[in-house]
C-alpha cells in the first residue's frame, strides 16, 4: 500500500511542479518583449521609484522593501528572526522582541503583510505581518521602517490565515492552520477528529498609536483555516476564511485531506462577535502569551504577558459564523473592492468559485441551510454562488483586483496569471509566469482602492531564470504592466527568502512621513549619554557599564582599563549623530554577540564577557568618514584578582 | 583642549563627508544620461547576466551574489554570521562553522572577497573572504555557492589587510589592522609603542582541494596594516601592505595617527619567507585557533584546533621586508596587471603615489636605504617612486585596472571615480559617485587579466538616492560602462550590509560548473535516511533521534508519539529530492532554533526540547508543490513520567 501511495504522489509532484516549465518557455519567446520594457522599469540614477513593495520573507522571517518598477531591494526589515547585520535579536534593546511563551525564538516564518487602511483605502501608517510557525503578528511603523510591536497568538498553531486588516484597521486578524487540542493536553494524534480545534483571533488596533490588543477568539472546528480576507465596503463587518481538511485527517494530508468534494469558506460576522462579547457571551480561558513593544523614546523593547483570552463558541452564538461550500481544498480567499464578490480558489478544482455577499445575506435571512457542522450552519452552494470562471487554469491560488472590474488569479500548476472579468466571469488574458506563482500583488489590490498599474507575481520555482547559484536558487518575482487590456511582462527580479504575499503602496503615501532628524535630547534610553562630558565606566559588582559615545571619527572613551576576567561588560553605545544615514557600529574582538549598528540619536547595548587577560581592540563597523579606519579603541583586561582601578580616556598619549 | 579637538573634528567630519554631495548632484544633471543606459542594464526576463559580482556584506558578515549589468541580487551566502533563513549557524551541521578560540560567534565583519587565480587569471574555483573583527578567512566553493571552510587567524586583531590571493593561489593572506600584545598579556594601553605588534599571516591553499593551512606569520611592528595586494607577473613572490599609525598612537587616532608626513607600504618577499621557513629560521609560538571544514559528503562541518604557528621576525630575516615611504595614512594598496606599479592612496594626501617595482628592486640591490624601523630597512621615497597623479581629487581610497593601461581610483571626500593613465599619470576622466565611494571593482581588475567592460563603485553614503526607509538606508553601488574613453554611469543599485570590496567574474567561468543533481546515495550524513523504509524514531536515554524524510508533499513519519517533556529531540531531516531548486523546510512550533531548509540530497538536524505536554505541529516551511499546505505532521508530547511507547506513522487514519 505504501509503495502505491509513493508512486502516485511522485507522479503528482512531478506533474504539478514541472509540467508547465517547457510550455511556458516557448510561449515567452513567442511573446517577443518590446524594447520599451527596459525603459519602463529603468529608474534613472537618483530618481525614485513610484511604488514601495513590501514582500514577506517567508522562511527568512523578515519583510523586504522593494521599489517598483525597478525591482530594487532597499531594505530587509528584521521582524521575526535574528538579524546579525542590524543586531536585531542580539542587542539588549531588541532581544525582548523575540520573546514568546516558548521562550526567546530566533526565527519566524513571515507570510502576509497588510498595510493599514482608513475607509478601505491604504493610509501608509503601519504594515502588519503574521508569523506562521509560532503564531504571532507584528506591526511595523512606516515612518521609520522598524518593527514596533509583536503580539503572540495563543490557542493557535500555524498562524496562516493572517494578518489582514478591516476597512478602518479596527482589527488585524490571526487564524490557525493546524488544529490542536485547546487547551493543549496529552491526547493521541489519532483522536484528532472532533477533539482538535482551530482558533480565529481578532486583534484590536488602537487607531492613534496602532498598538495591538488581543480582543477575542472564536473557537472553530479542527479544520485548517488557510487564508482570509475582510469584507470591504458593503461586506465590511465580515471576515471570510478558506478551510481545507474538513475531513479532519491527521496524517498524509496530501491524500487524506483531498477527499471531500467541497470544503468551506467560513463567513464570520465580527460586528456580531463584538455584540456577543459586549453581552458577556464568552468564556475566559487562561493562557499565556507575550506582547513585545518597542518604545521609540527609550529605543528599547519590553515584554508584557497576557494571561487570558475571551473565547466565543460559534455553536452558542447564532449568526456569528456560516459555512459556504467551496470546491476543493480552497486556498486563496479574496474579496473584490466593492465587497460583493468572495473568490475561493479550490487548489484541486477545475473552475474558480465566486460567492456573492448579497446572496449570502439573503440565504441567511431566509434561513436556507444545507445542514450544519459542529453547530455552524452550512449554506447551499447554489444559493451563494455568484458565478464560476470556467477552465481558468490549473491550481488556482490567489486573486487581486485592479479597481476597474477585473480580477487576476495565479495558477500554480499551469504556471500563469489569468485576467478575468468580475460579473461576466470571462477570461480576458493569460500570461505565463516563471514558474509556479503563489501570491500576486497589485498595490492596494486587496483594498477598496487598488492602484492598478503594476502586478507582481511571486513565483515559487526559479530554476534557470537567473545565473546558477548552486542547489539553492532565489525565489523570483515578475513585474507586469496591467495598465492596458493585456498584461505585459516587464521584468524578472529575484527576491529574499520566500515571498508569500506582498503589499504595495504609492510612494507618496509613505515617503513624506519619513523622519530625517533624530535629536539627541529625545533619546530617553536609560543608559544614553547625550553629552560627551558624561561618558563614563561604572562598576556594579561583576557588571561594568560603559557609557560610550560615537561621532565621526572617534569613540569616547577609546581606552579603558580596569576590566577583569569574569566581568560582564555592558557597552551602552550612543550615536551622537542626529542625521539619518549616519550610523556608527561597534564590536569587540571575540564578542559572543553581534556588533551593534547604532542609528543616529540612539543607544544600543551589547554584552561582552572577557575570558582572557590581554588588550582587546574595538572599532567602528560602519565606514563612517574618511577617517573611519582611525575610529577604534582598546580595553585592557586584567586577571580576576587584579587591583587595577577602572580608568578611561580619550585623546591622551 | 578637548573642546578644541571636538570642534575641529566636527568640522573635518562635515567637510569630509558632505562637501561634495551638492556639487555631485549638479554635475549629474549636466551629464544627461542617454536613454540607452536603460537598454544596457536591462536583462530580458529569462536571459542571464554577463558577470557575477560578489560583494562583501561588511557588517552583515556575509557575501552577496549579484548579476551584472542588471544589479540584481541572486543570493546572500552565509559566511561569518548566523542566517536564520538558511539555518546557517543554527543547525547542528553548520554550528561548527562559527567556532573560534573565543567560542561560537554569531557575527562577523566580512571585507574583501578575492577569487582564486591560476597564472594570474581568475579561475572561478573558489572565493576567499576575510573577517575583520575576530580574525578569520573563509573559502566559498563556487560549484555550490556554499561556505566550505573557515580558518581563524591567531596573533591578530582587525584582520583588514586580507584576503588576497597570489598569482597561482599559493597563498591567501591575512594582516592585522590593530596592534596588540603578542602573545596577549596584561599590559597598560599607554605602553603601546614598541610593545604592541602586528602579524602578517600566510595561509597556504591546497591547489586541488582548496583547503587552507596557516603556513607562517611575520611579526611586524605595531603599525596598522590596512590593505594589501600581491605582486603580479614580474612582482609575483611579493606582497605589499599599506600601513598607517606608524606613529604608534593608542588613542584618538583620527588626530594622533595623522601626524606623520609619510607612512609606509611594507613590501614582503614571501618567496624569501619560504626559504627562511625551510631553513628553520622561525620561532614556534604556541597558540590556539579554530579550523572549521564543511564536508560535502556528510553535509556537516567539524572543527579542528591549531596549537602553534611558525613566526618570522623580519629584523632577523634580511631581505624579507622593506618599507616604502608613502604619503599620508595610505589606505588602498593596488598593483597593476603587469606587476610594475604599486599604487598607494594616502587618504590625507593631495596627490596619488605610485611606486615602481623595478626601482624598488634596484634600490634594494644597491642597498640605498633611508634608515630602518624596528630592524626593517626603509627605502628612499624618491628611489622607488614611479610617478604621482597630481591633484586627482580628495581622499583617494582604492584603484582598479582595466587591462588597457588605465587605472580607476575612488575619492571618498570629493565623491568621484577618476580614470588616469599608468605611466603618464594624466587624468583622463572623472565621474561623480553618489556618495563617498569606498572600494570599486572591475571584474578581474586586481588580476593580470581584467575584464574591463564594467566598473562598480561601492558608495558608503546613500542619503536621498532611493525612496526613504527611515534612519537606516541601504548602501549603494553604481555601475559604470568603461568600454569607451569616458566612463558612463548606467545604474544605481542598492546593496546588502556594507560592501567593502567585491570580486567580479565572467559568468561563463563559473556557471558551467554549477551542479544540478544531488544524488541521494551520495549523502553520507551519519543520520541520513536515503530510503523511505528506513525512517524511524530512536530513543537513547533523554535523547530521541527522529530519522525523517521529505518529498513532495509529505513527511515520513508525520505522526510521532511517545516523546516526553524533558526529552531532547534531534530531527534529522533528509530531503529525498535530488534536483536543484527543490528544498524542503521543517520547523516545530515554539522551537528555540531556526527552521532547517534542506537542499536536495542533504540532511539537516535541528534540536527541539519540548517543555509542555500537548500535541505540536510541524510543517514544510518552503512552498514546495501544489499540495504544500498539506505537508505537515504532529508530535505528541506526554508527561515526563508517561509510559506511552515511541511510535510513528505515515498515512494511517
Amino acid at each position: 500500500m505504501k509503495n502505491t501511495i509513493k508512486i502516485t504522489l511522485g507522479f503528482i509532484a512531478i506533474a504539478l511542479t514541472f509540467s508547465s516549465c517547457n510550455n511556458s518557455k516557448s510561449s515567452e519567446s513567442k511573446g517577443g518583449l518590446s524594447s520599451s520594457a527596459a525603459e519602463q522599469v529603468y529608474v534613472k540614477p537618483g530618481d525614485h521609484d513610484e511604488f514601495y513593495a513590501f514582500l514577506s520573507g517567508g522562511f527568512s522571517g523578515q519583510l523586504s522593501v522593494y521599489g517598483l518598477p525597478s525591482g530594487r531591494l532597499f531594505k530587509v526589515i528584521p521582524v521575526f528572526s535574528q538579524d546579525p547585520e542590524k543586531a536585531y535579536g542580539y542587542n539588549e534593546e531588541t532581544k525582548p522582541m523575540l520573546m514568546t511563551s516558548y521562550g526567546e525564538i530566533p526565527w519566524g516564518d513571515a507570510h502576509h503583510p497588510d498595510i493599514s487602511q482608513t475607509n478601505g483605502v491604504l493610509d501608509g501608517r503601519w504594515i502588519f505581518i503574521n508569523e506562521n510557525n509560532t503564531p504571532r503578528i507584528a506591526r511595523i511603523d512606516l515612518s521609520n521602517f522598524e518593527t514596533s510591536e509583536i503580539i503572540e497568538i495563543p490557542n493557535s498553531a500555524g498562524n496562516h490565515s493572517s494578518s489582514y486588516v478591516t476597512d478602518n484597521t479596527e482589527y488585524v486578524i490571526a487564524g490557525t492552520r493546524f488544529g490542536i487540542p485547546i487547551p493543549q493536553r496529552d491526547i493521541s494524534i489519532k483522536d484528532y477528529k472532533g477533539n482538535f480545534k482551530g482558533a480565529l483571533s481578532f486583534i484590536k488596533v488602537d487607531k492613534d498609536s496602532g498598538q495591538m490588543d488581543l480582543s477575542f477568539q472564536i473557537l472553530m472546528p479542527g479544520f485548517d483555516y488557510d487564508k482570509a480576507h475582510p469584507g470591504r465596503g458593503k461586506s465590511d463587518g465580515w471576515f471570510f476564511y478558506t478551510t481545507y481538511n474538513t475531513e479532519e485527517a491527521n496524517s498524509l494530508l496530501e491524500v487524506n485531506a483531498s477527499q471531500n468534494d467541497k470544503d468551506f469558506i467560513a463567513a464570520v460576522n465580527w460586528k456580531k462577535a463584538e455584540e456577543y462579547i459586549k453581552v458577556g457571551k464568552f468564556k475566559t480561558m487562561p493562557t499565556k502569551y507575550a506582547h513585545n513593544i518597542y518604545n521609540d523614546e527609550t529605543h528599547s523593547a519590553t515584554t508584557t504577558w497576557g494571561t487570558s483570552v475571551k473565547v466565543l463558541d460559534p455553536a452558542e452564538c447564532p449568526g456569528l459564523v456560516y459555512f459556504l461550500p467551496t470546491p476543493k481544498s480552497p486556498h486563496g480567499c479574496d474579496v473584490d473592492p466593492t465587497g460583493e464578490y468572495i473568490v475561493g480558489s479550490g487548489k484541486l478544482a477545475a473552475s474558480l468559485t465566486v460567492h456573492s455577499f448579497t446572496k449570502m445575506l439573503d440565504a441567511i435571512k431566509n434561513k436556507k441551510f444545507a445542514g450544519e457542522a459542529y453547530g455552524i450552519p452550512i449554506l447551499n452552494f447554489e444559493d451563494v454562488l455568484a458565478g464560476t470562471v470556467e477552465q481558468p487554469g490549473l491550481g488556482p491560488l490567489h486573486t487581486e483586483f485592479d479597481g476597474k472590474g477585473n480580477a487576476y488569479t495565479t495558477f500554480f500548476i499551469s504556471s500563469e496569471v489569468v485576467k478575468w472579468k468580475l460579473g461576466t466571469w470571462e477570461i480576458l488574458d493569460r500570461q505565463p509566469a516563471f514558474y509556479s506563482p503563489g501570491h500576486l500583488m497589485i498595490p492596494g489590490g486587496n483594498s477598496q482602492k487598488p492602484f492598478g498599474k503594476y502586478l507582481v507575481s511571486m513565483n515559487k520555482i526559479t530554476k534557470d531564470r537567473y545565473l546558477p547559484t548552486g542547489p539553492e536558487v532565489c525565489q523570483s518575482a515578475q513585474l507586469f504592466d496591467i495598465s492596458g487590456d493585456k498584461m505585459k511582462l516587464l521584468l524578472d527580479f529575484p527576491t529574499i527568502g520566500e515571498p508569500h504575499y506582498a503589499a504595495g503602496i504609492p510612494a507618496d503615501l509613505v515617503a513624506p512621513k519619513s523622519r530625517k532628524i533624530f535629536k539627541l535630547e529625545e533619546n530617553k534610553h536609560p543608559y544614553a549619554t547625550t553629552n560627551d562630558a558624561d561618558t563614563k565606566v561604572v562598576r556594579d559588582g561583576k557588571n561594568v557599564h560603559v557609557y560610550i559615545t560615537t561621532i565621526r571619527s572617534h569613540f569616547n572613551p577609546d581606552n579603558i582599563e580596569g576590566i577583569k576576567v569574569g566581568d560582564k561588560v555592558f557597552f551602552h553605545v550612543t550615536n551622537m549623530e542626529q542625521d539619518y544615514d549616519v550610523p556608527h557600529g561597534m564590536s569587540m574582538i571575540g564578542a559572543n554577540t553581534s556588533e551593534v549598528l547604532v542609528m543616529p540619536g540612539q543607544t544600543e547595548t551589547f554584552v561582552w564577557e572577557p575570558k582572557q587577560v590581554g588588550v582587546w581592540p574595538f572599532y567602528c563597523t560602519d565606514f563612517c568618514s574618511a577617517l573611519h579606519q582611525e575610529m577604534q579603541g582598546y580595553v585592557r583586561v586584567s586577571p580576576e584578582n587584579s587591583n587595577i582601578p577602572l580608568s578611561w580616556s580619550l585623546g591622551e598619549e
